[in-house]
């Protein structure tokens, strides 16, 4: 514990129950004394703890559907009476196929689902970002992350349409992120985290074997969900204030890997 | 006149009037020996010229809203018959954001828009592949090329979410390649095209400026249509057959570059 | 045959034996109408059997050790004496690491070797450019290409000190490229194809497991040499007059895989 | 400041003067709470004032010349024995072209000096990782970073042989990094800094033009000297335990700019 975060306001999207990267983020952040609300869709307050995190860093759940536009100005609006000021950092920790969940293939997708999927996992970060911008909610240096995955660079088969929404996210990244340095100073950045076993992560098909392969692909094997959480702090943090519209691998090495002695002993 | 494509059948969607990139590739894809289909929206057919080019290729059209799978089954089906066989090369060029259209700023979109140019832009290329995939209509060896734009990895502040479904387009162009690699020894690529004066192009907000920028930042100068119909070409020959999932830069050099000195100029 | 390069005029280095793909890229180049001297080192010249090449291309062999200027003077005057005029295409078609030919591990290297592997590797093609350049021997519209290998962007811990002698390679390509084009409109590009079995490549410890693994990555499979013979082609002929700068991956897809069904069956 | 370095162990090459973003950084990690050495070529400790930081902040100089693996196998037992145990940080700031100094165009080098500069500003960092490899001096989970330059990817005309230099430097990272994480658990990293007015990077041709171009483009505007200091800190510290083989831009985000609102300005 460093008060790397000291005196700094957040919002933390996604925190379902303590596999979530979104979960040890807060409590990192609360550690490092940041103060934050939290927020998730109800469906998922529901079905997870939010409650027990809530409790266990003092502090406020504030539900929204982050489709919606109206739920977001409120949870914005809340977030700054609560913490009393402007916004320092923002967490989006928000994914969903409803191809993958419904077993549907890539290429015989249900269109219905792939807008649904897209809409959740990608525009719910524009949307989040218009929101901020319009209500000058984010502090000077402020500081915005969303998590992503490598399947929006290179072909991971099972990852379905979820490739396609995350390299439209980190797209939304680089778009948003300009306006947002340009008129507030605020730095926008994706980090592309290793293969997680969160709740998310793991409904994936074929997801341990996968699991093995990339720990085995990386030389540092993969980041855990604990390991993004210190990375998101320094993201967060006033080290990389001109870090912005960038894309960060936070996965052992995986990303410039061509192969790994330990891969090719599969194949001698 | 190489005779490049002697016998090779495809379809090419996006040819409104004589200033198109698809309109030119058709030109130069009959005079190479290809036979095709065209494809336009019924909007655009009515708005454009396609029937000239048709009587100058001796090709027919065959009018499809490509985000409509029933139009597009009626393609696909319709051009096999009447070219005889199965597509050996097919021209995606279909992009529009009528958050553009309608001057709405990129951080203030309406949201119905946005779905609507995603839908055209991007998920039409998916719905195009996966008609062509159920009904194992391309070729072995054969090719599908996506026109895309810079956007998608680098900002372009008035190109609005264009970028964003470029993105999405390219990712499709990845997931969906795989899948048609591995399946039907079918390549899928895009093709990043300089900045070019077509009307869609020209639809851009301060494009004369940045036609001006992009023509001295590029070693060679922007690349024209006629320039990408070339480049399109020998895509869809046999010389290309082993390159898939890429995106490949058609720009005279501008992607690579950091400052040009003609830029420069500007600013000593 | 397309008459692709009829007329044009070209050097092509690095032809050792009927494996090279420089071999095939002057077999396929004679076929589609170019006139070409060719040129390797004289060590390169008696080990391998260029003189049946020349008699098969109705080509002359002019000795030239790439690392010396006033070799590739000697070559390029005399080129264009015996072609009757200047270079519309060259192909650099050559890299050699001593420490891997004597066994060093890439933490353990001789540096002389390094040195000598990057002198031959990666300078010989600035020395050609600055040849080419200073005589103004390239045609207007010319194509320089350079073959390279994906470890200039991603680890394969065999490849050893040529992944470093291939990065600096493409970026000659790049930062003279941007010269050439400038100057005279001339592309310099890199194709960056898979693990190919030509002399060459089998020097490369574990390739055969290494070229199965590569095999299985990519959606198309490997290319083979001769693939890269008719790509090559096509950026030679006036198809891809407006790429320049560009590293264009010539892999079967490998560049853009995360991981293939084929490759996740041995971790299942 | 967080005691984010607390008890770390370091060596800091390449500190000339208080412009370098070494000797900030060295400022900044004895704030952070960690010990380490200073290093640098003689001749650069006599040109310039290390001896008044190594005061500043409790820490020896140990003069060496990064291409000697007989000076760097005395620094780093030296260190070590000064620092009480083995290195957990290390900043490689090392760039300098002969070429440049000299006036010799890109295009008409003395390739003497292609050589120096190269050994001086790339093959130093190869022989720094291979003797804390070879004496096993790096702590598990130490951090390694060299400094580097966009140029690397992309063209900047003036930047000459540095950025060939520095496309070498970044894949000797991502090379011996692999080998420094599989076998220590030590990540290796570089940073792509803006362009900083140190004394290094004021002496390329057109720089302060070059600079108000950069910070124009880049939303955030320039990265500063003392900004860089504070990523290399996150760097260096625990928060990014598992970031490796990558090449960071900090650059207010001019690397993912295509064109900036003001840099058009000069175009419209």
């Amino acid at each position: 514990m460093y008060n790397l975060l000291k005196g700094k306001k957040g919002i933390i999207f996604g925190a379902l129950n303590e596999h979530s990267i979104a979960w040890k983020t807060a409590v990192r952040a609360h550690e490092e004394g940041a103060i934050f609300v939290l927020t998730n869709a109800p469906a998922s307050i529901r079905m997870g703890d939010i409650a027990v995190l809530a409790s266990q860093t003092d502090s406020q759940v504030i539900p929204a559907d982050a489709t919606s536009i109206d739920d977001l100005e409120n949870l914005v609006v809340q977030a700054m009476e609560i913490l009393g000021g402007k916004i320092d950092f923002v967490l989006h920790s928000i994914g969903m196929s409803v191809n993958v969940r419904k077993g549907k293939h890539y290429t015989d997708p249900n269109y219905d689902f792939t807008t649904k999927g897209w809409n959740v996992s990608a525009v719910s970060f524009h949307k989040t970002m218009k929101v901020l911008y319009d209500k000058k909610a984010m502090s000077t240096w402020g500081s915005i992350v969303a998590l992503t995955y490598m399947a929006a660079q290179r072909v991971f088969p099972d990852y379905n349409d979820m490739a396609d929404n995350k390299a439209y996210l980190e797209s939304v990244a680089r778009s948003f992120g300009y306006f947002f340095g340009r008129d507030y100073k605020v730095r926008v950045n994706t980090i592309s985290q290793s293969p997680t076993p969160t709740t998310a992560g793991t409904g994936v098909k074929g997801f341990d074997g996968f699991l093995a392969y990339a720990d085995k692909m990386a030389p540092l094997g993969n980041a855990t969900a604990a390991d993004c959480a210190e990375y998101t702090l320094a993201m967060f943090s006033d080290l990389t204030k001109k870090v912005t519209l960038q894309n960060l691998f936070h996965d052992g090495g995986f990303s410039n890997m061509g192969v790994s002695d330990a891969v090719m002993e599969k194949f001698d």
